[in-house]
C-alpha cells in the first residue's frame, strides 16, 4: 500500500474523536423529558423515525438532530407539553455543541507519523463549523491539509472528493470506523480503506456484511495502520 | 486583471440566487406569531439579536436560524406560548429549505463564458446540504470545479481556502455582494475582489466603507465582470 497512496482521508467521529456516545447519552436525557407520554423504547423509536425523515432535508450533525428532537416533542405530546420542554431540548442541543473533544487511543501518535509522507485531510459527514471547532479543539489542526465536509458519503460524494482533491482512487486511503460510509463507497470506486471499529455505531451506519476485497483492511485500532504505511 | 486570475469564487446567496429576501419574507411571518406579545420591531431585534449571540455556537445558514427563532419564542414568550408555535417555526424553516432557486440575471451567461478558461469555485458560508442542494436545483453545478463551504469569510478563512486551493492570492478574483464578507478580507490578504451589490442584505454585513485599492472594482451586475476576464 505504501508506494501507491497519496492522499490518507480520516473519518472524525469516533474515528479521531469520541462522539456517538455523546448521541446516545443526549438521547436518554431526551427520553427523560417525555417519559410521561410514552414508553422509553418508543420515544426513542419516534425520535430515530424522525431523523431519518429529515436526513435528506437537514443532513447530519448536531442542529438537524436539535430540530428532530423539536418535532418529536410535538409528535409525541401533541402539542400538550409546555414550552419549558423546548427550552431543555435546546440546552441538550447546546450542550452536546459545547462537549470537550476525546481523542480516541493513539490519534495522535499516527498524524505526527504520517505527516509530511502523505496528503492528510479529515473527510467527514455534520456541520461544518461543529467539526471545524472540534478540530481545533484537538489540537490536531496542523496535521491536516484541509476538512473535506461531505453532504453524504455514497460513491459519487467520494468522486466528487478525488475530482476535488485531484487523486486517483489508487492513490486514496480512508479510515473510518463504518462500514457504509467510510469502507465500501470507497472501495467500490477502486480507492483503499481501511475499518477501525467503534463500541457505539448509529444503527443507521450498521450493514451486516463481511468485506473480502484486495484493497481492504481490518484492523483493531489506529496506530494498527503504521506498518502498512511507514 | 486576465492574465493574473487562476481561480474565480462566487458567492451563492444573492450573488448568483435569490436568498435575503426568502430570510426577510420569514421574519415577517415569525412576527406574525408572536404579535400578540410584542410589537413587531421588538420582536426583529430580539430575534436578531439571539442570532448574533448564535452565531459562533451554530454558524450561518437555515438550521442555526431555526434554533434561533425557537430560542427568541421561548424569551419573548416567558414560556406562556402553545407549542403549536413552535410547530408554525419548523414549518417555517422547512419552507424555506424547500424554497425554489431564483437565479440572478446574467448568472448563467457569465458562467458558461468563464468555464474552461478559468477554475470556478462556489464559496459561500451556511449549510453544505442546503447550498448543495441549491447548487443543484440551479442546474449550474456543472461549472463549477466544487463548492467551498466557509464557516466564517474572514482573513483567516480565505487565507485556508487559498492553501487548499493551491492558489497563490494574486491568482485568486472573489465575487459577491458582501463588501465585509467578499471583498474587504480578500484585499487584505493580495486577491482580487469584485463587489455586485443586492438590493437587500442582512444588517450584519452593512459596513460604511468606501473602498480605494488597485484590485477592488465595483460593479452593478455579475455579467460586467466579463469585459475584464475574456
Amino acid at each position: 500500500m505504501k508506494n501507491k497512496i497519496k492522499v490518507i482521508a480520516f473519518d472524525a467521529d469516533d474515528t479521531l474523536w469520541v462522539n456517538e456516545p455523546y448521541f446516545r447519552e443526549t438521547e436518554e436525557q431526551f427520553a427523560d423529558l417525555l417519559e410521561d407520554f410514552l414508553p422509553r423504547h418508543n420515544i426513542m423509536a419516534e425520535l430515530y423515525k424522525t431523523e431519518i425523515a429529515n436526513l435528506p432535508l437537514y443532513g447530519y450533525g448536531i442542529k438537524g438532530f436539535m430540530l428532530s428532537m423539536m418535532e418529536t416533542v410535538l409528535s409525541i405530546t401533541e402539542g400538550k407539553a409546555n414550552l419549558e420542554i423546548i427550552n431543555r431540548v435546546l440546552q441538550l442541543g447546546q450542550e452536546m455543541l459545547n462537549k470537550p473533544v476525546e481523542l480516541l487511543d493513539g490519534v495522535e501518535d499516527v498524524l505526527k507519523t504520517l505527516f509530511g509522507k502523505y496528503k492528510l485531510v479529515v473527510a467527514t459527514k455534520g456541520d461544518l463549523l461543529d467539526q471545524q471547532r472540534k478540530l481545533t479543539k484537538s489540537g490536531l489542526d496542523h496535521y491536516f491539509h484541509h476538512i473535506e465536509i461531505m453532504s453524504d458519503k455514497q460513491e459519487r460524494d467520494y468522486q466528487k472528493l478525488l475530482k476535488h482533491l485531484d487523486c486517483k482512487p489508487e492513490e486514496f486511503l480512508m479510515l473510518g470506523n463504518s462500514l457504509k460510509s467510510d469502507v465500501l463507497p470507497v472501495l467500490s470506486i477502486g480507492g483503499h480503506a481501511v475499518h477501525i471499529p467503534y463500541h457505539t455505531t448509529w444503527v443507521h451506519e450498521h450493514i451486516e456484511h463481511t468485506i473480502e476485497h484486495p484493497n481492504f483492511y481490518q484492523m483493531e485500532s489506529l496506530a494498527d495502520v503504521l506498518p502498512k504505511l511507514i
